[in-house]
Protein backbone atom coordinates (compact mmCIF):
# COMPACT_ATOMS: atom_id res chain seq x y z
CA UNK A 1 0.00 0.00 0.00
CA UNK A 2 1.57 3.66 0.37
CA UNK A 3 0.45 6.58 2.96
CA UNK A 4 -0.93 10.07 2.12
CA UNK A 5 -0.32 13.33 3.77
CA UNK A 6 -1.62 16.37 2.97
CA UNK A 7 -2.20 20.30 4.85
CA UNK A 8 -4.63 23.05 4.11
CA UNK A 9 -3.88 26.47 5.83
CA UNK A 10 -4.88 29.91 6.31
CA UNK A 11 -1.62 30.96 6.00
CA UNK A 12 2.07 30.07 4.02
CA UNK A 13 3.09 27.37 6.22
CA UNK A 14 6.41 24.99 5.96
CA UNK A 15 5.37 21.07 6.65
CA UNK A 16 8.93 20.05 7.35
CA UNK A 17 7.78 18.67 10.75
CA UNK A 18 5.34 16.43 9.22
CA UNK A 19 7.04 15.48 6.16
CA UNK A 20 9.99 14.21 8.51
CA UNK A 21 8.06 11.89 9.64
CA UNK A 22 6.19 10.87 6.91
CA UNK A 23 9.61 10.08 5.10
CA UNK A 24 10.78 8.08 7.85
CA UNK A 25 7.76 5.62 6.94
CA UNK A 26 9.63 5.33 2.78
CA UNK A 27 12.08 2.67 4.32
CA UNK A 28 12.93 3.06 8.34
CA UNK A 29 9.55 3.15 10.09
CA UNK A 30 7.46 1.64 6.76
CA UNK A 31 8.20 0.04 3.69
CA UNK A 32 6.75 2.32 1.54
CA UNK A 33 10.19 2.13 -0.39
CA UNK A 34 9.13 2.46 -3.85
CA UNK A 35 9.03 6.26 -4.32
CA UNK A 36 7.50 9.72 -2.93
CA UNK A 37 6.64 12.97 -4.15
CA UNK A 38 5.08 15.63 -2.49
CA UNK A 39 3.15 19.24 -4.40
CA UNK A 40 3.47 22.47 -2.60
CA UNK A 41 0.97 25.27 -4.39
CA UNK A 42 2.23 28.90 -4.12
CA UNK A 43 -1.12 31.03 -4.89
CA UNK A 44 -1.93 29.55 -8.17
CA UNK A 45 1.14 27.74 -9.13
CA UNK A 46 2.26 24.64 -7.56
CA UNK A 47 5.47 22.53 -8.19
CA UNK A 48 5.78 18.68 -7.09
CA UNK A 49 8.89 17.06 -6.38
CA UNK A 50 9.25 13.23 -6.98
CA UNK A 51 11.81 10.43 -6.78
CA UNK A 52 11.15 6.84 -7.32
CA UNK A 53 13.72 6.41 -4.90
CA UNK A 54 13.08 5.41 -1.22
CA UNK A 55 12.32 9.09 0.92
CA UNK A 56 14.56 7.55 3.09
CA UNK A 57 17.19 7.59 1.43
CA UNK A 58 16.32 10.47 -1.26
CA UNK A 59 18.50 13.63 -1.55
CA UNK A 60 15.56 15.43 -2.91
CA UNK A 61 13.64 14.54 0.09
CA UNK A 62 16.95 15.66 1.91
CA UNK A 63 16.13 19.05 0.08
CA UNK A 64 12.09 19.22 1.06
CA UNK A 65 13.16 17.80 4.98
CA UNK A 66 15.87 20.68 5.18
CA UNK A 67 14.74 23.99 3.45
CA UNK A 68 11.01 25.27 4.58
CA UNK A 69 8.78 25.86 1.24
CA UNK A 70 6.09 27.61 2.63
CA UNK A 71 2.91 26.60 0.95
CA UNK A 72 -1.55 26.94 1.91
CA UNK A 73 -1.87 23.48 0.18
CA UNK A 74 0.32 20.73 0.01
CA UNK A 75 -0.20 16.66 -0.99
CA UNK A 76 2.31 14.14 -0.58
CA UNK A 77 2.59 10.65 -1.07
CA UNK A 78 5.00 7.78 -0.36
CA UNK A 79 4.49 4.53 -2.40
CA UNK A 80 4.71 0.80 -2.32
CA UNK A 81 4.14 -0.44 -5.27
CA UNK A 82 1.38 -3.06 -6.47
CA UNK A 83 -0.15 -1.91 -9.41
CA UNK A 84 2.61 -0.57 -11.66
CA UNK A 85 6.58 -0.89 -11.54
CA UNK A 86 8.75 1.18 -9.63
CA UNK A 87 9.11 4.31 -11.82
CA UNK A 88 9.10 7.90 -11.91
CA UNK A 89 5.62 7.83 -14.37
CA UNK A 90 4.10 5.65 -11.40
CA UNK A 91 5.16 8.24 -8.67
CA UNK A 92 2.44 10.10 -6.97
CA UNK A 93 1.09 12.55 -6.93
CA UNK A 94 -0.31 13.33 -10.56
CA UNK A 95 -1.38 16.64 -11.75
CA UNK A 96 -3.49 17.64 -14.99
CA UNK A 97 -4.98 21.07 -15.34
CA UNK A 98 -8.60 21.75 -16.06
CA UNK A 99 -10.25 25.10 -15.72
CA UNK A 100 -6.67 27.04 -15.70
CA UNK A 101 -6.12 25.52 -12.45
CA UNK A 102 -3.71 22.60 -11.68
CA UNK A 103 -5.36 19.46 -9.97
CA UNK A 104 -3.00 17.35 -7.64
CA UNK A 105 -4.20 13.75 -6.39
CA UNK A 106 -2.71 11.10 -4.63
CA UNK A 107 -4.10 7.56 -4.10
CA UNK A 108 -3.48 5.05 -1.31
CA UNK A 109 -4.97 1.41 -1.31
CA UNK A 110 -5.44 -0.69 -5.07
CA UNK A 111 -8.38 -1.03 -7.25
CA UNK A 112 -9.48 -4.60 -9.08
CA UNK A 113 -11.06 -5.37 -11.76
CA UNK A 114 -11.19 -1.10 -13.06
CA UNK A 115 -10.48 -1.13 -16.75
CA UNK A 116 -13.45 -1.46 -18.44
CA UNK A 117 -15.01 1.13 -16.07
CA UNK A 118 -12.39 3.68 -16.36
CA UNK A 119 -12.98 4.67 -20.02
CA UNK A 120 -10.95 7.96 -20.81
CA UNK A 121 -10.01 10.07 -23.69
CA UNK A 122 -9.02 13.72 -23.16
CA UNK A 123 -7.39 12.72 -19.80
CA UNK A 124 -5.36 9.90 -20.18
CA UNK A 125 -2.49 8.23 -17.88
CA UNK A 126 1.41 8.25 -18.65
CA UNK A 127 1.98 5.48 -16.30
CA UNK A 128 0.63 2.25 -15.19
CA UNK A 129 -1.06 2.42 -11.77
CA UNK A 130 -4.02 1.85 -11.21
CA UNK A 131 -4.47 5.39 -9.37
CA UNK A 132 -3.45 7.38 -11.93
CA UNK A 133 -5.94 6.07 -14.36
CA UNK A 134 -8.97 6.35 -11.77
CA UNK A 135 -7.61 9.99 -11.45
CA UNK A 136 -7.81 10.92 -15.42
CA UNK A 137 -11.27 8.88 -15.16
CA UNK A 138 -12.41 11.60 -12.19
CA UNK A 139 -11.23 14.88 -14.06
CA UNK A 140 -12.95 13.18 -17.38
CA UNK A 141 -16.15 13.16 -15.54
CA UNK A 142 -15.79 16.26 -14.30
CA UNK A 143 -15.26 17.99 -17.48
CA UNK A 144 -18.44 16.28 -19.23
CA UNK A 145 -19.87 17.62 -15.63
CA UNK A 146 -19.41 21.14 -15.83
CA UNK A 147 -18.14 21.50 -19.04
CA UNK A 148 -14.96 24.02 -19.84
CA UNK A 149 -16.07 26.58 -16.85
CA UNK A 150 -15.98 25.87 -13.77
CA UNK A 151 -19.59 26.67 -11.51
CA UNK A 152 -20.10 29.51 -9.04
CA UNK A 153 -19.54 27.37 -6.54
CA UNK A 154 -16.91 24.81 -6.44
CA UNK A 155 -18.12 22.59 -3.62
CA UNK A 156 -20.75 20.99 -6.45
CA UNK A 157 -17.78 19.96 -7.80
CA UNK A 158 -16.10 18.19 -5.07
CA UNK A 159 -19.36 16.80 -3.80
CA UNK A 160 -19.50 15.16 -7.60
CA UNK A 161 -16.10 13.83 -6.97
CA UNK A 162 -17.43 12.25 -3.53
CA UNK A 163 -19.83 10.32 -5.37
CA UNK A 164 -17.46 8.84 -8.27
CA UNK A 165 -15.47 7.94 -5.43
CA UNK A 166 -18.09 6.53 -3.72
CA UNK A 167 -18.16 4.25 -7.19
CA UNK A 168 -14.64 3.53 -7.28
CA UNK A 169 -14.52 2.06 -3.76
CA UNK A 170 -16.45 -0.65 -4.79
CA UNK A 171 -13.54 -1.43 -7.00
CA UNK A 172 -11.61 -1.81 -3.61
CA UNK A 173 -9.32 0.01 -1.33
CA UNK A 174 -9.79 4.32 -2.43
CA UNK A 175 -8.26 6.82 0.08
CA UNK A 176 -8.14 9.80 -1.96
CA UNK A 177 -6.27 13.06 -1.70
CA UNK A 178 -7.80 15.72 -4.60
CA UNK A 179 -6.79 19.93 -4.79
CA UNK A 180 -7.25 22.32 -6.98
CA UNK A 181 -5.56 24.68 -5.10
CA UNK A 182 -8.22 25.93 -3.15
CA UNK A 183 -9.80 23.52 -1.31
CA UNK A 184 -8.67 20.23 -0.26
CA UNK A 185 -10.62 17.03 -0.32
CA UNK A 186 -10.41 13.87 1.49
CA UNK A 187 -11.89 10.90 0.51
CA UNK A 188 -11.27 7.55 2.96
CA UNK A 189 -11.77 4.03 2.18
CA UNK A 190 -10.13 2.29 5.56
CA UNK A 191 -7.00 4.64 6.11
CA UNK A 192 -7.96 8.38 6.50
CA UNK A 193 -7.00 11.20 9.95
CA UNK A 194 -6.98 14.20 9.90
CA UNK A 195 -5.43 16.99 12.83
CA UNK A 196 -6.69 21.36 12.85
CA UNK A 197 -4.38 23.05 14.68
CA UNK A 198 -5.21 26.36 16.31
CA UNK A 199 -3.96 28.81 19.06
CA UNK A 200 -3.46 28.14 21.27
CA UNK A 201 -0.78 25.64 20.16
CA UNK A 202 1.22 23.48 22.08
CA UNK A 203 4.28 20.59 21.57
CA UNK A 204 4.32 17.87 19.15
CA UNK A 205 6.14 14.92 19.10
CA UNK A 206 6.95 13.03 15.67
CA UNK A 207 6.06 9.03 16.19
CA UNK A 208 8.37 7.94 13.36
CA UNK A 209 11.48 10.24 14.49
CA UNK A 210 12.39 11.75 17.78
CA UNK A 211 11.44 15.23 16.48
CA UNK A 212 9.69 17.54 18.91
CA UNK A 213 8.33 21.22 17.90
CA UNK A 214 6.44 23.75 19.76
CA UNK A 215 3.90 25.06 17.68
CA UNK A 216 3.85 28.33 19.83
CA UNK A 217 7.20 29.63 18.38
CA UNK A 218 6.52 28.69 14.45
CA UNK A 219 2.99 29.81 14.39
CA UNK A 220 0.83 33.24 14.83
CA UNK A 221 -2.30 33.24 17.34
CA UNK A 222 -4.76 33.65 13.84
CA UNK A 223 -2.96 30.31 12.48
CA UNK A 224 -5.22 27.39 11.40
CA UNK A 225 -3.60 24.07 9.58
CA UNK A 226 -5.25 21.01 9.13
CA UNK A 227 -3.40 18.14 8.67
CA UNK A 228 -4.19 14.88 7.09
CA UNK A 229 -2.63 11.62 6.94
CA UNK A 230 -3.00 7.61 6.32
CA UNK A 231 -2.04 7.04 9.86
CA UNK A 232 -1.64 10.23 12.91
CA UNK A 233 2.21 11.60 12.55
CA UNK A 234 2.33 12.94 16.25
CA UNK A 235 2.11 10.42 19.55
CA UNK A 236 0.97 13.22 22.12
CA UNK A 237 -2.21 14.84 19.81
CA UNK A 238 -5.77 14.02 19.10
CA UNK A 239 -6.15 13.08 15.64
CA UNK A 240 -9.86 12.42 13.84
CA UNK A 241 -10.01 8.90 12.46
CA UNK A 242 -12.21 9.08 9.43
CA UNK A 243 -14.69 6.14 8.42
CA UNK A 244 -15.34 4.05 5.45
CA UNK A 245 -16.92 6.13 3.22
CA UNK A 246 -16.47 9.36 4.94
CA UNK A 247 -14.89 12.35 3.36
CA UNK A 248 -13.77 16.09 4.07
CA UNK A 249 -13.38 19.41 2.48
CA UNK A 250 -11.09 21.98 3.81
CA UNK A 251 -10.38 25.27 2.80
CA UNK A 252 -7.22 27.27 4.45
CA UNK A 253 -7.05 24.85 6.81
CA UNK A 254 -11.08 25.19 7.82
CA UNK A 255 -13.95 22.22 7.62
CA UNK A 256 -15.87 23.80 4.62
CA UNK A 257 -17.98 19.56 4.06
CA UNK A 258 -17.73 17.69 6.67
CA UNK A 259 -19.59 14.49 4.81
CA UNK B 1 14.07 38.31 -21.99
CA UNK B 2 14.78 35.07 -20.81
CA UNK B 3 17.29 31.99 -21.69
CA UNK B 4 16.62 28.30 -22.98
CA UNK B 5 18.18 25.17 -22.11
CA UNK B 6 17.47 21.97 -23.82
CA UNK B 7 19.24 18.49 -24.38
CA UNK B 8 18.59 15.11 -26.24
CA UNK B 9 20.69 12.41 -25.81
CA UNK B 10 20.47 8.65 -26.74
CA UNK B 11 21.78 7.46 -23.21
CA UNK B 12 20.96 8.89 -19.67
CA UNK B 13 22.82 11.57 -18.91
CA UNK B 14 23.42 14.84 -16.57
CA UNK B 15 23.12 18.21 -17.42
CA UNK B 16 25.13 19.65 -14.73
CA UNK B 17 28.09 21.20 -16.09
CA UNK B 18 25.52 23.03 -19.07
CA UNK B 19 23.27 24.70 -16.02
CA UNK B 20 25.61 25.16 -14.26
CA UNK B 21 26.77 27.79 -16.80
CA UNK B 22 22.92 28.94 -17.41
CA UNK B 23 21.90 29.12 -14.05
CA UNK B 24 24.82 32.19 -13.52
CA UNK B 25 23.03 33.50 -15.93
CA UNK B 26 19.75 34.06 -13.30
CA UNK B 27 21.56 37.19 -11.47
CA UNK B 28 25.45 36.64 -12.00
CA UNK B 29 26.59 36.69 -15.50
CA UNK B 30 22.85 37.65 -16.93
CA UNK B 31 20.06 39.75 -15.79
CA UNK B 32 17.46 36.41 -15.54
CA UNK B 33 16.25 36.83 -11.98
CA UNK B 34 12.85 36.18 -11.87
CA UNK B 35 12.68 32.53 -11.52
CA UNK B 36 13.83 29.42 -13.10
CA UNK B 37 12.84 26.16 -14.21
CA UNK B 38 14.50 22.65 -15.54
CA UNK B 39 11.77 19.31 -16.59
CA UNK B 40 13.64 15.94 -16.89
CA UNK B 41 12.38 13.20 -18.32
CA UNK B 42 12.97 9.66 -17.41
CA UNK B 43 11.28 6.86 -19.16
CA UNK B 44 7.53 7.97 -19.66
CA UNK B 45 7.85 9.88 -16.78
CA UNK B 46 9.29 13.61 -16.27
CA UNK B 47 10.07 16.09 -13.30
CA UNK B 48 9.91 19.67 -12.97
CA UNK B 49 12.29 21.28 -10.49
CA UNK B 50 10.64 25.43 -10.28
CA UNK B 51 11.67 28.52 -8.29
CA UNK B 52 10.52 32.10 -8.61
CA UNK B 53 13.62 32.60 -6.94
CA UNK B 54 17.00 34.01 -9.31
CA UNK B 55 18.79 30.27 -10.41
CA UNK B 56 21.92 32.26 -8.79
CA UNK B 57 20.43 31.82 -5.17
CA UNK B 58 18.03 29.35 -5.08
CA UNK B 59 18.19 26.50 -2.80
CA UNK B 60 16.43 24.40 -5.63
CA UNK B 61 19.16 24.75 -8.17
CA UNK B 62 22.00 24.34 -6.47
CA UNK B 63 20.45 20.44 -5.49
CA UNK B 64 20.24 20.29 -9.42
CA UNK B 65 24.05 21.93 -9.64
CA UNK B 66 25.32 19.16 -7.13
CA UNK B 67 22.88 16.35 -7.33
CA UNK B 68 23.19 14.57 -11.29
CA UNK B 69 20.05 13.33 -12.55
CA UNK B 70 20.59 10.91 -15.76
CA UNK B 71 17.90 11.89 -18.05
CA UNK B 72 17.24 11.65 -22.13
CA UNK B 73 15.71 14.65 -22.63
CA UNK B 74 15.82 17.87 -20.29
CA UNK B 75 14.23 21.29 -20.90
CA UNK B 76 15.31 23.92 -18.91
CA UNK B 77 14.34 28.04 -18.20
CA UNK B 78 15.72 31.14 -16.60
CA UNK B 79 13.21 33.82 -16.87
CA UNK B 80 13.41 37.73 -17.05
CA UNK B 81 9.97 39.01 -16.58
CA UNK B 82 8.05 40.70 -19.75
CA UNK B 83 4.51 39.67 -19.51
CA UNK B 84 3.29 38.30 -16.00
CA UNK B 85 4.41 38.99 -13.03
CA UNK B 86 6.91 37.06 -11.03
CA UNK B 87 5.40 34.00 -9.37
CA UNK B 88 5.69 30.12 -9.87
CA UNK B 89 2.43 30.12 -12.05
CA UNK B 90 4.51 32.14 -14.25
CA UNK B 91 7.63 29.99 -13.81
CA UNK B 92 8.65 27.63 -17.04
CA UNK B 93 8.70 25.50 -18.21
CA UNK B 94 5.20 24.62 -18.41
CA UNK B 95 3.70 21.29 -19.01
CA UNK B 96 -0.02 19.51 -20.34
CA UNK B 97 -0.75 16.18 -20.69
CA UNK B 98 -1.79 14.50 -24.30
CA UNK B 99 -2.07 11.26 -25.68
CA UNK B 100 -1.09 9.94 -22.15
CA UNK B 101 2.26 11.82 -22.86
CA UNK B 102 3.93 14.95 -21.23
CA UNK B 103 4.09 17.88 -23.20
CA UNK B 104 6.90 20.15 -22.11
CA UNK B 105 7.68 23.45 -23.21
CA UNK B 106 9.70 27.07 -22.32
CA UNK B 107 9.44 30.33 -24.70
CA UNK B 108 11.53 33.12 -24.89
CA UNK B 109 11.19 36.01 -26.41
CA UNK B 110 7.92 38.34 -26.23
CA UNK B 111 4.51 38.70 -28.21
CA UNK B 112 1.86 41.11 -28.81
CA UNK B 113 -2.07 41.28 -29.96
CA UNK B 114 -2.36 37.64 -29.15
CA UNK B 115 -5.18 37.29 -27.02
CA UNK B 116 -7.48 37.68 -30.03
CA UNK B 117 -5.80 34.68 -31.61
CA UNK B 118 -5.35 32.52 -28.64
CA UNK B 119 -8.50 31.34 -27.73
CA UNK B 120 -8.62 28.00 -25.81
CA UNK B 121 -10.86 25.84 -24.01
CA UNK B 122 -9.26 22.15 -23.23
CA UNK B 123 -6.14 23.62 -22.54
CA UNK B 124 -5.99 26.51 -20.44
CA UNK B 125 -3.23 28.51 -19.03
CA UNK B 126 -2.69 29.17 -14.98
CA UNK B 127 -0.54 31.79 -15.06
CA UNK B 128 -0.83 35.32 -16.98
CA UNK B 129 1.72 35.00 -19.32
CA UNK B 130 1.57 34.87 -23.27
CA UNK B 131 4.55 32.39 -23.05
CA UNK B 132 1.50 29.74 -21.27
CA UNK B 133 -1.46 31.01 -23.65
CA UNK B 134 0.22 30.44 -26.52
CA UNK B 135 1.36 26.82 -25.45
CA UNK B 136 -2.03 26.57 -24.73
CA UNK B 137 -3.18 27.70 -28.06
CA UNK B 138 -0.42 24.83 -29.50
CA UNK B 139 -1.76 22.12 -28.06
CA UNK B 140 -5.55 22.83 -28.44
CA UNK B 141 -4.43 22.85 -32.42
CA UNK B 142 -2.70 19.96 -31.86
CA UNK B 143 -5.89 17.96 -30.12
CA UNK B 144 -8.17 19.76 -33.00
CA UNK B 145 -5.92 18.26 -36.00
CA UNK B 146 -4.83 14.72 -34.87
CA UNK B 147 -7.50 13.88 -31.85
CA UNK B 148 -7.61 11.93 -29.05
CA UNK B 149 -4.86 9.54 -30.78
CA UNK B 150 -1.15 10.52 -31.73
CA UNK B 151 -0.36 9.49 -35.46
CA UNK B 152 1.98 6.79 -35.99
CA UNK B 153 4.35 9.48 -37.92
CA UNK B 154 4.93 11.81 -34.69
CA UNK B 155 7.04 13.52 -37.03
CA UNK B 156 4.04 14.71 -38.67
CA UNK B 157 2.46 16.40 -35.55
CA UNK B 158 6.10 18.39 -34.67
CA UNK B 159 6.01 19.60 -38.67
CA UNK B 160 2.16 20.88 -37.86
CA UNK B 161 3.68 22.56 -34.44
CA UNK B 162 6.04 24.21 -37.33
CA UNK B 163 3.48 25.90 -39.17
CA UNK B 164 1.76 27.19 -35.50
CA UNK B 165 5.06 28.44 -34.72
CA UNK B 166 5.69 30.54 -37.75
CA UNK B 167 1.90 32.18 -36.84
CA UNK B 168 3.20 32.75 -33.36
CA UNK B 169 6.11 34.57 -34.47
CA UNK B 170 4.43 37.09 -36.79
CA UNK B 171 3.44 38.33 -33.38
CA UNK B 172 6.79 39.00 -32.06
CA UNK B 173 9.44 37.02 -30.87
CA UNK B 174 9.18 33.60 -30.14
CA UNK B 175 12.16 30.96 -29.37
CA UNK B 176 10.92 27.89 -28.15
CA UNK B 177 11.78 24.51 -27.21
CA UNK B 178 8.95 21.59 -26.85
CA UNK B 179 9.27 17.91 -26.06
CA UNK B 180 6.90 15.31 -25.74
CA UNK B 181 9.62 12.98 -23.67
CA UNK B 182 11.05 11.33 -26.68
CA UNK B 183 11.59 13.95 -29.48
CA UNK B 184 12.59 17.53 -28.77
CA UNK B 185 12.02 20.44 -31.10
CA UNK B 186 13.59 23.76 -31.13
CA UNK B 187 12.18 26.81 -33.22
CA UNK B 188 14.02 29.54 -33.72
CA UNK B 189 13.02 33.69 -34.60
CA UNK B 190 16.02 35.49 -33.40
CA UNK B 191 18.22 33.67 -30.43
CA UNK B 192 19.17 29.95 -30.33
CA UNK B 193 22.12 27.54 -30.82
CA UNK B 194 22.91 23.88 -30.51
CA UNK B 195 26.05 21.26 -30.30
CA UNK B 196 25.91 17.83 -30.83
CA UNK B 197 28.68 16.21 -28.84
CA UNK B 198 30.15 12.47 -29.86
CA UNK B 199 33.28 10.44 -29.92
CA UNK B 200 36.16 11.76 -30.04
CA UNK B 201 34.87 13.77 -27.05
CA UNK B 202 37.04 16.55 -25.39
CA UNK B 203 36.94 19.13 -23.12
CA UNK B 204 34.72 22.08 -22.58
CA UNK B 205 34.83 25.27 -20.71
CA UNK B 206 32.17 27.44 -19.40
CA UNK B 207 31.53 30.99 -20.35
CA UNK B 208 30.09 32.36 -17.71
CA UNK B 209 31.91 30.86 -14.61
CA UNK B 210 35.41 28.44 -14.10
CA UNK B 211 34.72 25.20 -15.12
CA UNK B 212 36.01 22.51 -17.33
CA UNK B 213 34.66 19.39 -18.11
CA UNK B 214 36.29 16.73 -20.01
CA UNK B 215 33.81 14.63 -22.02
CA UNK B 216 36.21 12.17 -22.21
CA UNK B 217 35.69 11.00 -18.51
CA UNK B 218 31.79 11.16 -18.56
CA UNK B 219 30.98 9.55 -21.47
CA UNK B 220 31.08 5.89 -23.72
CA UNK B 221 32.29 6.27 -26.99
CA UNK B 222 28.54 5.59 -28.12
CA UNK B 223 26.93 8.38 -26.73
CA UNK B 224 25.17 11.03 -28.36
CA UNK B 225 24.04 14.33 -26.95
CA UNK B 226 22.91 17.14 -27.88
CA UNK B 227 22.75 20.73 -26.04
CA UNK B 228 20.23 23.74 -27.37
CA UNK B 229 20.81 26.88 -25.38
CA UNK B 230 19.56 30.55 -26.35
CA UNK B 231 23.54 31.77 -26.24
CA UNK B 232 26.38 29.08 -26.47
CA UNK B 233 27.33 28.10 -23.04
CA UNK B 234 31.08 27.24 -23.83
CA UNK B 235 34.10 28.91 -25.32
CA UNK B 236 35.81 26.59 -26.99
CA UNK B 237 33.25 24.63 -28.89
CA UNK B 238 31.58 24.88 -32.17
CA UNK B 239 27.84 26.01 -31.56
CA UNK B 240 25.37 25.84 -34.73
CA UNK B 241 23.41 29.02 -34.99
CA UNK B 242 19.53 29.17 -35.95
CA UNK B 243 18.46 31.31 -38.33
CA UNK B 244 15.08 33.30 -38.18
CA UNK B 245 12.35 30.93 -38.79
CA UNK B 246 14.48 27.84 -38.65
CA UNK B 247 13.77 24.44 -36.44
CA UNK B 248 15.08 21.48 -35.80
CA UNK B 249 14.14 17.84 -34.48
CA UNK B 250 16.28 15.75 -32.38
CA UNK B 251 15.80 11.76 -30.88
CA UNK B 252 18.13 10.79 -28.97
CA UNK B 253 20.30 13.05 -29.73
CA UNK B 254 20.81 12.76 -33.50
CA UNK B 255 19.08 15.35 -35.57
CA UNK B 256 15.43 14.12 -37.52
CA UNK B 257 14.37 16.85 -38.97
CA UNK B 258 16.42 19.52 -40.16
CA UNK B 259 14.15 22.40 -41.14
Amino acid sequence: MCELLAMSANVPTDIVFSFTGLAERGGVTGPHVDGWGITFYEDKGSRTFKDARPSSESHVAQLIKSYPIKSEIVVSHIRQANRGCVALENTHPFTRELWGRYWTYAHNGQLSDYQSKFQVSHFQPVGDTDSELAFCWIMEQVLGEFGHTPPDDMKQVFEFVATLADEIRALGVFNMILSDGVDLMSYCTNNLCFITRRAPFGKAKLIDTDVVIDFNKETTPNDVVTVIATRPLTKNEQWHILQPGEWKLFRQGELLINS
